[in-house]
């Protein structure tokens, strides 16, 4: 099998990821890769990291005959784009966010007026390890931002068995590849450099991803979510840091309580490629540049608090490399293929 | 008036920071450091930032006709050196850890057997935002930890006006000067850059720190506190993320509610010369190399939390800076002698 | 002595960084700050970290009755606005390059038409360690580039003394505060960090400011300087280090040669405030925040070889505090006024 | 095809970039890995970015029935290693230094007693660009140290084609995962991170290794060669900067012998796999975690000397990859399998 593949946008870091890693899959073609201002440009020469990846890059609407398109757009052009690519048949995982709230209302309030509303229905939330099967059918999937995908991964064990309070709250840290290529004082080195501080703190567009997904394992609860996301002075990596309260006695402040918080998650998480309950607390270099979630959860005996850290790559599983999961789940290949690099650390 | 003052343990991060700041405080003189490998030589050749400070290192046992001493020994050394100290008539400040529990027991739960256990009574907590008066008159003075003293600002006051529930979680990234100048793995520049993870999650030294002075705050409450300390990759810096709920009708999930928050703060600090209420949201290398604690309260109008965020230095606030203005204090000097610098941005 | 000191453009870092420092001179009350898009705005709002530092950010144009200018604005820009200060009796130090290169045709070989170049034969080369006499008297400083700082300091006790060849290599390694605030790809955090790079390999516009001053202390040699400078993954510092050949027996490749060239620097430098010959390599980080420069000269006696390390900050001695020092000596103030700051370290 | 490896001391950074590499090499199965202190402990969970690698870290005397056995330990104790790995009929790739010095009497002066000397003669110095054949035949490779590497494949074509007077400058920067992961003040991340400095200026022993291989392919020089580490803030990377001065007319300061320099370039590496002459400078960021080495030689017209800069990651083409690279000549395999991968960036 050989899929042929076509990135949106190559030249941002979710881009060009996208196509390091495609790079080492066996069955994928990647047949065109388009860009705005570097079209007609060659993408090794654009991007020498890309070395001898001799492809042209071109204009969007020159994108044709390609099993699965991935749009690297930022969110409405992105919605544009994945709708023209659904017309030439090709199937589509948006990275962007236009697919991702399933309610148009919800979507405009942290938006802007909805480019293809009618395309909400069917589009699948592409995190596999909640919606694995919808997602084998999915003609568009909508791959879940970075945070939102570090805070449900460390959220879902205990939610499903409906062992907390619906009152969470999320703090993550991330690094500044997150903000994306574009240019800002806040991105500038030498005012991130040295430098950490919390962003959004009236409202991030990931917090309505996070609660939907919860109120879909979860209906029958009022999802209470505070979501604090922090720029830290790193490129890759984010460290979620997540705090909730046991409903009942199921999960004593105690170290039995201990035991069965992490049985839980072992049990839960025990056949999933890409989550991994580790023994000593995740850290974000063991992840940087594989598409692995380190998970973590522990009971804060003192307070009966439960506190779940997750780390994971924002531009691999927070990113690329889920898309490329979701494409393999989409056309039937290993789901692991083209993601079993190791992180590179130190 | 000129105080005499000398360091013990010069060499760490804490020490040397003391020396310089010290340099630039018009009614101290630098009689004497000490240091423990590095007796014998010259300050300034041990440490070529501080330039043309021509005093030798001497012996701890050295140290004598001080005004004030100011220990920057780990934790037990240090009980030991401020002891000898009180007895050669010098006025102490503790930069260590094991004056600052008023309960033995407590101490020795999170520390070991304490060394000098008969001067836990007389040691005042040394943050002059709460113990001003106690400071001036003050013989011995612990100085606060660089957690507690980013946690404890943030809180102080919605605690004193009984607006908050008891349950506080406190999440803070430290840079990484604050686990001091030994070497380990954690702190190994390849593995500590590139990566933010969570450490202390059984429990943290600086824990029972800050429930203890909100218990002076508030003893009519059993507070329950989560504290999570994370290591990023910088040298300086702590920024804490608080999260607490409002107890009744006086702070509501509104914009009126916001603006009583942040006038509650605003007055509460008003007086306070290292304690600004911002505007935006702090930034730890806006308090870099300076005394500065950057407090920025606001309203999750969402779920009705409230998320408080504090930024300092955390070895001049959370450390040599705090020394400082406690000295400034018992010597009746002005609290902000020595210390008028602004931070080094960028 | 109260000298009144006004700041054209404070929203750059050499601007932010005369205001950081001249706060601590006490001869200087800086009574104006002018700011293109921040005008009208606080000072300490705009920029936090000069926490009460109450002055209003106005046009240039609103500049008056300052007895200095301090000029950081963009090549061309600063040289209209030095000029329009002179004209209203102030006396001026440019940190921009316009008044540097004393031939026009050189100056306009490497930026564009001198909009001023009737002023150029009066400007003084600010490099005090070289010019401190002319300094005293100017109305016109040059501020020098940073580069050539650290380029020069290293290279005149050699120069001086007729000691090398005239083929000089001058290997920088900056931090990226160098590049000024402006936004670019090159700036970016997630580019910038973990990387190295050299730039500016066809010809930097501080190679003629190095090569003009080389000159003036030699005349009789024919300069023929490589001057590579590399942007590395730190804020702030410069390190130069310099390749020369000797001319003659004077300073043989042995231990003898080796002692008469750290004996040459240890003399030529014993009376400089700000020049410090080291015992141990310099470390940019021992020089961040302060006006010192180390020089760190050393034979290689393999090959004759002579190797100078420098040292310095390239926003202090590269930028605004020399400029603080010339200041000092055009106004008759102790050259090392407000500048007497330890370097922050770790 | 599948060889049989093994990694001698799999817990340093060059031992654990060997077994992540390998992981996706299809041709070699690693079937044990040795390491002091953690012997006993399962690979993956001591080091969890090697996430489901199941080996147990054995002790060095345990490791058997490899074809081939990669060497990892500190210089010394690797030559031990080595022989004892020889004597059991293993291929050996030294990633330590023992045997990249043909004279025994340089190994010594910049070492320590050689502890297998008789084995000098069939070490064969591993770096594929110069010695391609011979390390198809050999037994025992001396893996290159990573700065000669950037070094050497800098100068190779020029020293070929004798084109350059045998004074040779290389002034490198390296990232401070070269200093390996025992700790020290000067690997301390609060030292390291915002610093830079050069250090070895007294002789670093990967001189004597830069100065034999010139040597080896130009003998009828005297090769006098100055190099200058530096340690900057990353983790991994090395740029060096070379200088060299061209012996005649053949590469004139003109636009035609820049074009002349840069065609001798691309000829001279037109078939290597892991050598790029890029048409931009270099960047090591584009090469972290892949085997590429980017080179760019550059005329400085205004003198007439040529600039070489090359970049490389230390810990591949400079350590771990540049083994694999040699294993698979060694054993017959495509040079470039399981060095595919691509650079991460950002």
């Amino acid at each position: 099998m050989s899929i042929k593949a076509g990135i949106i946008n190559v030249t941002g870091y979710a881009g060009m990821e996208l196509a390091r890693i495609l790079r080492s899959h066996s069955g994928v073609e990647l047949i065109a890769v388009t860009g705005r201002s570097a079209a007609g440009e060659q993408l090794d020469e654009y991007l020498p990291h890309l070395d001898r990846m001799g492809l042209p890059i071109v204009e969007q609407d020159e994108l044709d005959d390609v099993d699965v398109a991935f749009s690297a757009l930022p969110h409405k052009a992105s919605a544009e784009a994945c709708v023209a690519m659904l017309g030439k048949n090709a199937r589509v995982v948006d990275i962007a966010a236009d697919f991702r709230l399933h309610n148009v209302e919800e979507y405009e309030t942290w938006y802007q007026p909805h480019p293809a509303p009618s395309f909400l229905e069917e589009a699948v939330y592409g995190l596999p390890e909640l919606h694995r099967d919808q997602i084998k059918e999915a003609r568009l999937i909508a791959n879940p931002g970075c945070y939102p995908t570090g805070a449900l991964l460390g959220l879902a064990p205990l939610v499903k068995e409906k062992l907390i309070e619906p009152n969470v709250i999320v703090d993550s840290k991330s690094g500044v590849s997150g903000a994306g290529r574009s240019l800002s004082q806040t991105v500038h080195f030498s005012e991130a450099n040295e430098n950490v501080s919390a962003y959004g703190l009236s409202g991030h567009r990931h917090l309505p991803e996070i609660t939907q997904e919860l109120h879909e394992i979860d209906p029958s609860q009022k999802w209470a979510v505070t979501f604090t996301p922090h720029l830290i002075p790193m490129t890759r990596g984010i460290l979620s840091t997540i705090y909730v309260t046991p409903v009942d006695g199921r999960l004593p402040a105690s170290p039995e309580g201990a035991q069965r918080l992490r049985d839980l998650y072992e049990d839960y998480y025990a056949a999933e490629p890409f989550v991994r309950v580790t023994k000593t607390p995740p850290q974000t270099k063991q992840t940087s540049g594989s598409n692995m979630t380190q998970v973590y959860p522990v009971m804060d005996q003192r307070t009966g608090r439960i506190i779940i850290v997750t780390a994971l790559d924002n531009l691999v599983k927070g990113a690329a490399g889920q898309a490329i999961q979701n494409m393999n789940l989409m056309f039937g290949a290993p789901e692991t293929e083209g993601l079993e690099e190791f992180a590179l650390f130190p």
